[in-house]
């Protein structure tokens, strides 16, 4: 079999944490081969690439692999170090880009709990999730991106929980858009760039996945 | 009043992140300003300071705030950049090392559920807690240290959780020692250095620590 030395993501199409790692490397112009895994029956490559989480994403380059997506971009940006920076050279705020980036993830924990739980939970969930978005907002302020004029590492963490949102309001029967009005501003700004667009799926593709979800997992 | 412009570090003494940072400060012979927070009374400065996760540790370098853990360590050690290294140059070492890191946050995690729960919950938390801790037995395998000859990262990440075993130990009624023996022979190394001794407290006072939380939150 030929064998390629190229950069090799084990990935799933609607994995907001996978989609991370496609932004940064569409960002950075890298090619790569693109293996879609099968999440209900996980290859072999998968469980031994990532044997502590067996989870994707999972970066394979030159032969060594790296897992969890944040860290998967800090060492996209590191080795593919061109004109394209995702996180700033200042160590400060490389700082706040790496909380920010972090306290990101948090936002799928607390969507899951959005459409899986009822009643009292739920509702702390979704209040749980305009919080968070408010401080995502007041972060954000007036500026074209998280860290200023250019795209980068906090907008990729980010972006890809926006296309869940649909999902979170149906469930939860609330709105993300009107409380937040300035997140909606940049993902559609956000939505504009190719890396994104691409990586990307359709609010009611995520929506139809969830609804695939629930019956699997018996949730009512 | 007199103000230092020396970094300040909010803190609360039994606080295994907090004891990341002042170990990764020791390492790196920074002298800083210590405060010690009342957690059950947190001061205005935390909580402005810190607005996202109200929580130490805090650093506070030339007017500008740093939150968590491993995000003050990275910061530490790329501002005070001297010939203690925490992180290794290379790129993949230095994912692997932020791979390690991260899990090893989830030991304090696990460990709360293991003083916190009963029954199946506990036997549950009990037996991850081992298999992550075989996970790290296997990571470090003979090295004296997890990122080879010298203390770093990793080592900075996970040695203030070993503190905590003997009260794991003690309310989950199982042994960590005798399932990790090379976890325990590599923390006595690590206790060793200055850096670590002065940051961590004997076991027995974590364990009075987790008594004093148990009956604060009323439980059994």
């Amino acid at each position: 079999m030929a064998t390629s030395n190229g950069p090799v993501l084990l990935d799933f199409w609607v994995s907001p944490f996978g989609q991370r790692v496609r932004i940064a490397m569409a960002e950075k112009g890298i090619e790569y081969e693109y293996k879609e895994e099968d999440l209900f029956n996980k290859s072999e490559l998968l469980l031994n690439s990532n044997p502590v989480h067996k989870k994707v994403p999972v970066l394979i380059h030159d032969g060594k692999t790296i897992c969890e997506s944040l860290i998967i971009m800090e060492y996209v940006d590191e080795v593919w170090s061109g004109k394209v920076k995702l996180l700033p050279s200042d160590s400060y705020q490389r700082a706040q880009a790496r909380f920010w980036a972090d306290f990101s993830s948090k936002v799928y924990e607390c969507g899951t709990r959005v459409w899986k739980l009822k009643g009292e939970k739920q509702e702390a969930a979704k209040k749980e999730m305009i919080e968070m978005l408010k401080l995502f907002e007041a972060e954000l302020g007036n500026k074209t991106y998280f860290g200023g004029d250019t795209f980068g590492f906090v907008d990729t963490a980010l972006i890809p929980f926006t296309s869940w949102f649909y999902t979170y309001e149906t469930f939860g029967n609330f709105s993300i858009k009107e409380v937040t009005p300035k997140i909606g501003a940049w993902a559609k700004r956000c939505m504009e760039r190719e890396s994104v667009a691409k990586a990307l799926y359709e609010p009611n593709k995520v929506y139809e996945f969830v609804c695939f979800l629930k019956k699997y997992y018996g949730i009512e």
